[in-house]
């Protein structure tokens, strides 16, 4: 059987495929910073030769405002098989604080069973699943049991803000009956998730600028108003103490979870003693209404990603600083509208700001939450193939983090998601980013058969 | 006469000077960072080499937990003759923001009549006036109308630690009957003051940590207590929406301002419309029932120096950090204990604290008030000296600003001290610091004069 073959050369080419990702990982495309733009695009040209080389066709690198689209497809299954997107984004994370990092971040190196590299989790290792899985079975039969079409993102970690444009744009080129992306973490490795919902997302920065230039504390120190307090008042104001956003208007639109819901995110094995030790958190924190878990998945959160203002050296330096701000990012679900809650942000914080100092707030991205059925053929798919190449029967969740992507091919395309992570929480992000190497034989395991149960997928719900 | 060749001496050296002082403000002396430790020590160094050239006596370097002091003397003066003990600091503040100079702090330039370097005006050229005024009476008449001694910190801008101690345990070497400083700034070039008061300063730093290391937003958002946040709001705490400090008993040892005094500072002529074009800032901030100008000198505040914690680069990175933190300063008046403001501030933020994060509280240095009374016979001498000199009748002020040991000379050598700023604000702290040339001649044959009229100091009261 064609299913057994290809499942047979994904787990003998496991050492190939480690050094091929290793390559891959070898690229700092930190798509943040502008002075990494040129090993972005090396990243998109590594992934264009590796597409070529697995048989896909196509395989072309679309141009947008801003990074590259890394396009490709293989559409032989047929009319009458389902045609799926396959979603991941080439770009990384900052590695900051670069101190904190055992081994350097595009250096891969393999410990206690764990592949350490930056972007590994997030999303190489990941969307590498799926191109191997595509190979095994290209490889060992010829063919797909599915269309395929491969989207492949340059600018994910900066908000994906010239990928709904080009989707738009785009929409014949991309047509399909699912969107699969394997990004996200699930909680135990031997219990997968699949999740059905995604946050949205809302970043924006906050300049504060008071005197012209660094002052002398003691010369002025009393007279004039310190923007690194403003900031601080202006942060602080946007939580009530409790943990609830302060801004207002900010949940006027969240829909209240259903009793379903609750019980479903009840089901998932993640406790508060696994959150602390993930986290070191001294105690959970957050809105008093609702559990720690439906706090980090399910409900708007706004967090501050970043804070800064005057001398932060070694010693002390006496001055009032001319200039603060602060990063802050929301996250969003269903029915919150990016825009609306970026602009009630900017009207808060200029509610907030005094006549003593001025404030600029510039949105920086912006993306809706995402859901989708949880009783999808894709779903259903997903459900077997992890049954199957997992070997643990998944189950459902809600994902916190972000694809703005996923909610614009959902609205564009028509098409419903499959939110299959391969990875765990894996310290994405964070330092010391990582992927089990078992996860990498099981992803690519997985992923074949997902795309086999895919051709046969059914509209029943099975596990509802 | 002496006293007018000593004076020609001075005004027909100043291109010597001007040279000898750049060699000076090239040595980068800047004490709060350790890597510039050996440029301190070479600071020292070219002071106890001029010290000597100028034909002072007993120059040496006297060693201490930190950096050196530079001492020398002569005391030919006879027994009727006062002492007086001349104060000054070769360390400088940092550099950040380096971009905001025109011109490398350590490479000292003339621009429009100023000459501009890091520390040239805090406190470099205001001590070595003095120096040059002591070499101009040893070079025309061979000696000194009044006993001098020199003790020159290498700490200040760290809050000289080590040199209260090293006062108490040298009072004899340093007895004196005044203690003169030019330090601070006057506020107009043609209008002198004679600060008879100065701020203490307590500096501190907040430092409060949360998760084990920086997390996903996304993955962890609204479940964790975030440091940035945490620090926001415990800054935000410290004023009250007014401008009052919060810190609990903050004034409970706080004087009343006099009508005496308030009248004299109202004298000053220190605009509002001249505190804007200093400052750029948009309105003047602070306690309602204070004058900006009495808050600036007269009243205690509470500063942000700086704020951190987590992403401040281009863009955004979606990222609970892992710790945030803020030095704070606090410039205290008469009465105040800088090591009760200590506890007062750290007992207020562990009340703050919430059991979600961790929060350490370190103090930096403290240092209290010191006030002087204004009808003292070297603040009348220095009157004398400013009309003569300077060519301007000086007016009686408060200084901002701290020099901590000042009240340490007063307690322990019982030494009334003289404040006799030759500086303007003049960008000290902040990037481009400078000195006008003009200050640099009157401020050396102001210093010949204050000298001169020192040794036939009354203690009538002429100006009160």
């Amino acid at each position: 059987m064609g299913l057994e073959t290809a499942v047979t050369y994904a787990r003998t080419h496991q050492a190939d495929f480690l050094e091929e990702l290793c390559h891959y990982l070898k690229i700092p495309s930190i798509s943040t910073l502008s002075q990494h733009h040129p090993d972005v695009l090396q990243a998109a040209q590594w992934l264009q030769d590796s597409l070529r080389q697995i048989g896909l066709e196509h395989v072309q690198q679309i141009e947008t405002a801003g990074n590259p689209v890394v396009y490709a497809d293989w559409l032989h299954a047929g009319p009458d098989a389902p045609t799926v997107l396959v979603y991941g984004h080439y770009d990384v994370q900052p590695v900051e604080p670069l101190a904190a990092w055992t081994s350097p971040p595009f250096t891969p190196v393999v410990r206690d069973g764990r592949l350490y590299a930056r972007g590994v989790s997030d999303n190489k290792a990941q969307h590498f699943s799926h191109l191997k899985a595509l190979e095994a079975m290209l490889q060992t039969a010829g063919k797909l049991p599915v269309n395929v079409k491969i989207c492949f993102d340059g600018e994910e970690e900066v908000g994906s803000p010239n990928l709904a444009p080009f989707v738009e744009a785009n929409q014949t080129l991309l047509a399909a009956d699912f969107v699969v992306v394997s990004d996200g973490a699930m909680h135990q490795p031997d219990q997968p998730t699949i999740d059905y919902a995604l946050r949205g997302v809302v970043a924006i920065e906050i300049r504060v600028t008071g005197p012209n230039r660094d002052l002398h504390s003691g010369s002025y120190g009393g007279s004039v108003h310190n923007p690194a307090q403003a900031v601080a008042e202006i942060v602080a104001a946007l939580h009530h103490p409790d943990g609830r956003v302060a801004i207002p208007g900010f949940y006027d639109d969240v829909d209240t979870l259903s009793p379903t819901e609750r019980d479903l995110l009840q089901k998932v094995p993640y406790s508060l003693s696994q959150w602390q030790t993930e986290t070191g958190a001294a105690a959970a924190w957050g809105e008093p209404a609702f559990t720690f878990f439906e706090r980090m998945t399910a409900r708007p959160t706004c967090e501050v990603n970043g804070i800064w203002g005057g001398f932060a050296g070694e010693g002390f330096k006496t001055i009032i600083p001319a200039e603060a701000g602060a990063k802050i990012s929301m996250r969003l679900v269903e029915n919150q509208d990016a825009d609306k809650i970026a602009q009630q942000l900017t009207q808060f914080v200029g509610q907030l700001t005094p006549p003593t100092v001025t404030v600029e707030v510039t949105v920086q991205a912006g993306a809706d939450a995402a859901v989708t059925p949880y009783d999808s053929a894709g779903i259903q798919a997903a459900f077997r193939a992890y049954e199957d190449g997992w070997e643990a029967t998944p189950l459902l969740s809600r994902g916190g983090g972000s694809l703005p992507i996923v909610a614009t091919f959902q609205k564009l395309l028509g098409a419903p998601f499959v939110l299959m992570p391969f990875g765990l929480d894996d310290n994405r992000h964070s330092p010391n980013e990582h992927y089990h190497l078992t996860h990498l034989e099981k992803g690519i395991v997985t992923a074949v058969y997902f795309y086999h149960h895919l051709a046969s997928a059914v509209t029943e719900n099975s596990f509802s």
